[in-house]
């Protein structure tokens, strides 16, 4: 008994024959590529090949459409592609990022692997190419340079609008909820990390919360160039190949499944050459990338103690401390966090260099253009999702320590300042540091002001809220 | 006769006296700065301290107007920034950008320079804060907190708008002359750099020009948030010691002085702790480079040779070839573009790390924000600007170039596969490379089809224009 | 009957109880990790899970030789680390890169791991920590703190070693062996991507092979840094807790698994405060990454046609053309290398960025730290070796089409300058372009030198070796 | 009386005629491109400029041995490039950075004033390229594409050598000067910002230093590139129109002149066509960029302050405080020192893009490499001496306040494990901590400990030295 013979089986390309597992859907380029391409560890994006499959189906339905593709093989495609497209057929998409940068392979993988799915399904062998072929009709009137950026786009657009925005919103809303809670709770402020006037840590939490609705509108300014699709550009741009129509047929399609608004590309060779709205797309990233960055130092600054740093801010304890050091919290969610924003700033450059670097009809670093796309989005919602759950919403203000700095603060000595001038208000304060005593002992001990008089003009409250 | 009492005066701060130089309006801070600072010749952008003497009039004005400040004194102090803002005072701004990260020594020599200039003009003695004090009366209800932001905003805004993207419009124009003007001229495709099926030149070109058009549209995303000032939010946001109404009617003001539509930004506390909308700027920015790099790449490589190059576009000679190589031109346009871009990119590395750093109520990385920011925004103007008149505007095709290669290519057997199949015309392909002839010839010789069919068939326009 | 009784076991920590699945070994603190950091998909790496297996049993030694752990239990400990080591417990090592900057978790899941591991070996009871703890035995005389940054070196110094350097001397001899073979063949230089003077092609490939030499060295001088471990100063970089001669046994042994001369770092605070030694390591990859990135375009370039590029290399077709395009030969390992260059490129900013960010006992961006400098090590070796095996080692060079441009090339002209003087040698070239015909027949033309003497003079091969 | 006359010249070149001003130096080429490359403001570095003035000197006077060029011409030549290298004609270098990328107008710039300026030294009519020919005579046995490289390796070399190299270590001695000052001095450690065991502000302070210990020899490992010169290569690396010894005895007058140890490179055409050696070199640039980053954030955060900060460090204030809020003193010098690394960081990109975008005999991102390579140097280097001058050695411990938080600090609880162990010791810690009294007055009430056994027990110098 030979065993190879059941678990190998034969598939041709141009190239000749090559065996694959029997078990696999995929056919000869793809199993070349395993070879050719063994680098590293990334592979295809799941949000790729699931745009695929979408995309896919939505081409068999336009070819038949269209007249082009009889109708019972376009279902046959259409049913595998949805199975593609629902993840069912994940095992059977194999391959690595580092390949032919348009992206060939990966296409080829899923043509080989619906084609022969799609004969499965009609009761035929699997590698024989017949009811289905991989390029004559799961390929038809498409192109890899036309297919890849376009699963490129549906898969970016898809994973901001559907992961990511939520978490960004659900971080802005609980940061929201924490400013509205701390609203009173008066505290000094701090520039260039000294001592400044006070604030509430209402009004410093609603910064971040403004810079999260300033983020979430500047990721959406970026969507537009990823709502066009490459589709119906085929090799060159042209649209050789392709029937008229297919590029709008197809981007509808595309549209009703998502629930997205995919319309065609307006100018289809730089859709294909270019690829300036993923470069967008990552710089809005980035930006919020930055805008988290600081707010997770923040809280991280504020929280840091419990004896010798700020402690303002009580974090929760979500993971034992210290083995060493018993009672040690620490804000593991920020540096989860800000961890995600300096790889998100790294990813981000590997794009710009990347989509820089096309020529003439193509550019080829589109793979890595992607996968370095859904890498940052799928970053950036976790951990904001993660840090919405297991930070912000456990976060308390430790109002003692918060009152305790503002006591203290010799920058109170501002509101003295239209009482008893600004060189007598300069004296107290430093009278004050070097005797190392408060404001208001200060004011007594050199006879500058009344105790009532001090407690009547130094209210911090008012110094937060000077136009109330 | 001791000189030094001519070509010196004492100026004084609250660390006491200094020397400064007799013929300079400067005061004790700047002199200080001047030491201390000492790093590096990269002086802060002439565009801010423009902005500054904009800003610094609308501030005077409006103090007038909400009563904080005598009419004269508002009078001479508008009349000394308008100067300022008019570049009239350029040599009384020493001070680099490696500075305090608030940008406050550059504030101070603005109160300092104005100061001194108004007390000149009002007949008083420099040095003497009589009648206008730096801070009291300069910088009246403003703190370098909230000015310096304002003035970044105001100058990359004006900068964007005024300087830059009327010269990516006319680069624009001028690459859209260039499709029009090449639109009937077939040429060979080229994916992965080798032959492809083919388009047109006018189709190529309008790849780019829809490149800077969607370029225009992003950065034009990125202006809102730059129309947003933080003015008025003073020390840390909260607007201490600055009046009700001062905020809207100094943007107000801004808005008269430039025609921008500036406003208050509507979080102070974001305003000055995070630069969010300088990060996403200069991320629109780094798009525009992306695209100028891919353009400029194919410009030089299609006019690359004269004999063992691409040789598809004729490039103007602006410059003597090499001194050893008669004959030579080369693609400096092209050079210094690529440059720029290339540095571009960088500056948006820093740019987005600077970004980042942000702490409690503020960011204090913000000159060197501003001094990338406004090189960018430079040199991407003025390489646009040369780009098109130096070159775009005398690129030529040389049609015998181009059509020599359609003839030649053998990727116009696509168009002989609905004829005679794709296996044959894959046989035709390999014959005709292998012995280096014509697809006709080969044709021909396999017997394969006439030559009157041919040439009915393989109709390079027709393929660059599939659906016509 | 409970099933779940049967899958799942309880675990504690000092937060209490937790359930874990039973045929994991590990503990409660992985437990909980899986649930505060499920951030993205990337797995902490498999070099580093090995390295600590290593770690973990050269401190078991250690410790009994010291004698602050028996002997068995030591015992114990090396057997289940060797199973880490040997990656024979790969699917106990759930947890993913993005979690606290210290690596704890990482730390806690190998110490929980080896633990259950022992105790099962021993015949305990899985979750007991009798007679192997987690914390008190496998981590004694440990921090994360210090574990951490040494299995980053430990697992960058060796996979640097091991994988990378090998494969770039592969690729060195590759081009090497091609620089000799094509050593006599003379081609036209170009510079600007403008015809030049000749060369040889071997000198142009030796130009490659003397980058990769540089490159290697390059970053052995990044290695010194990485050998240097932070193991003995447990918490903060004093030792706290750790047995005086512990660092240097460690270390010892560490040299002796690996081959690696391995040392206790000169300074343990910098050790765990900053990670300058990963910053450089990470600098001199992307100078590789820079290297390739020229080859690989070069000699896409090179290879660019059949018919309407450059066409002077001849690239191996390893895949089937384009499934319109019959014939279609794409340079796909180079396409891959480039997008490597790119990713290694991002990586390096990311790797910048959080080598900046540490604050002062404690840099904590070490799990992405390490992360990506082993992403960017695989890449290259990956890379490295499938560019060798598919691309160089079948490189050949297209001769006729090398002569041709020779021939044809009006920069041979510099040959004549000595004769004919530049101004003559000028018009000679100026006309040769203008009546596209060659140098010699537009010297014969304007008559002024014979076709014997041209002969003589122009002769690319001296003009290649101007010094033989 | 016509003015002009008086102060415009005529100066020729290959493509006619063109006005210059009559008091300057420079000829046809230069006055050209002041037109075509009007492109920002960034002007040749000066030390690019004097680096070619040695270069000119140097091959002058090998022409002259070599027996290619008159001794007088040397002579002239010589005396002229003399000038141009003890920087005395700097107003003679108009041009800017974004020019071709080959440097070539520089070099003519440099070519054309030395010959003007040896014409006008022996008596000639500038402009008449008599007796000193800018092409013929100044740059002969050159190139531009040899020149400029060599110019940026000498100036590159020498700007580290002699001006930062000295600086970093005068910061890393002035560091070690505090880290002895400090070594008794027992503090509160940090990890995760979080309290942690103690350690010394000396040993703190030793990172610091061992940091910059590193960095400099991370940098003196990138100087054997840059000593390497591409001299003697000429227009494509062949060394065509260059005399056999050119290269050696070039170097050897540069290694002469400046005292560095220069050499030909080994590879001439890897020297033209990439620059690795300066991305190398700009990488370690970066390293250092990144330590001075911690070390500026860990001073600044520990003299944060006065009294609602860290307040460990006492920091000397050179400017006046805050307009606003009198007594602040901010970390001015740690401001200027991070945004210097962050440009740093940011010129390391531009290098990096620009170093892999080489191709075939040249790369054409010279002037943009230089330029940033010198600006990182240049910015590094006063920011060092700054930091050095106007921080370091101003600082002083502010010794009652990091006594106070050894004091308070729980995790001196860890030195009680050995005694009371880790469950006790936790519950210890925890009841200080919800009570906010001190550990001891806790094992007072806890009854766990006598207070003559805790002060036994718990000594901070003990743990901070756990070895002494």
């Amino acid at each position: 008994m030979n065993t190879t013979q059941h678990t190998k089986r034969i598939e041709t390309d141009s190239m000749g024959e090559i065996e694959v597992p029997a078990d696999r859907y995929w056919g000869a380029q793809t199993q070349r590529s395993l070879i050719y391409f063994s680098i590293g560890q990334d592979l295809i994006p799941q949000e790729v090949i699931e745009a695929f499959g979408l995309l896919k189906k939505a081409a068999a339905l336009t070819n038949a459409e269209l007249g082009k593709l009889p109708k019972e093989k376009a279902q046959l495609i259409a049913r595998a592609a949805t199975e593609v497209a629902d993840s069912k057929l994940n095992e059977h998409f194999p391959l690595r990022v580092w390949m032919t940068g348009s992206g060939t392979q990966a296409n080829m993988n899923i043509n080989e692997v619906i084609a022969n799915r799609a004969i499965e399904l009609a009761g035929g062998v699997k590698g024989s190419k017949d009811p289905i072929h991989p390029n004559d009709h799961v390929n038809l009137s498409q192109s890899s340079n036309d297919t890849f950026p376009t699963a490129m786009h549906l898969a970016s657009a898809k994973a901001i609008q559907t992961r990511l925005l939520p978490q960004v919103q659900k971080l802005r809303d609980a940061l929201h909820r924490k400013a509205e809670e701390f609203k009173e709770i008066v505290k000094i402020g701090r520039t260039h990390l000294q001592d400044a006037v006070p604030l509430t840590l209402g009004q410093e939490f609603s910064g971040y919360v403004a810079q999260l609705d300033d983020d979430r509108k500047r990721i959406e300014t970026a969507l537009p160039g990823l709502y066009e699709l490459a589709i119906g550009g085929t090799a060159v741009g042209t649209g050789l190949n392709a029937p008229p129509q297919f590029s709008e047929r197809v981007s509808a399609y595309l549209s009703k499944f998502t629930g997205l608004p995919f319309i065609p590309a307006s100018n289809k060779f730089a859709a294909l050459a270019a690829h300036d709205g993923m470069v967008m797309a990552s710089g809005t990233l980035r930006v919020l990338a930055c805008s988290l960055m600081k707010i997770a130092n923040d809280i991280r600054w504020l929280g840091s103690g419990p004896r010798c740093g700020l402690g303002e801010l009580l974090l929760p304890a979500n993971e034992p401390g210290s083995s060493i050091m018993p009672g040690k919290v620490n804000p593991t969610q920020c540096e989860a966090m800000t961890m995600v924003a300096a790889q998100v700033m790294g990813n981000d450059t590997a794009i710009g260099i990347a989509g820089s670097q096309g020529n003439f009809e193509l550019n080829v670093f589109k793979p890595m253009l992607v996968f370095n796309l859904l890498h940052s989005v799928t970053l950036l919602a976790d951990s904001c999702h993660n840090f919405t759950c297991f930070l912000v919403e456990g976060l308390q203000a430790n109002r003692g320590q918060i009152a305790h700095y503002v006591e203290r603060s010799l920058m109170l000595v501002t509101a003295l300042t239209p009482e008893i001038g600004y060189d007598q208000a300069a004296k107290v304060a430093h009278y004050a540091l070097e005797n190392d005593i408060s404001l208001k002992q200060a004011c007594l001990e050199l006879k500058v002001l009344s105790a009532k008089k001090f407690d009547a003009t130094v209210q911090p409250a008012k110094l937060a809220h000077p136009f109330k």
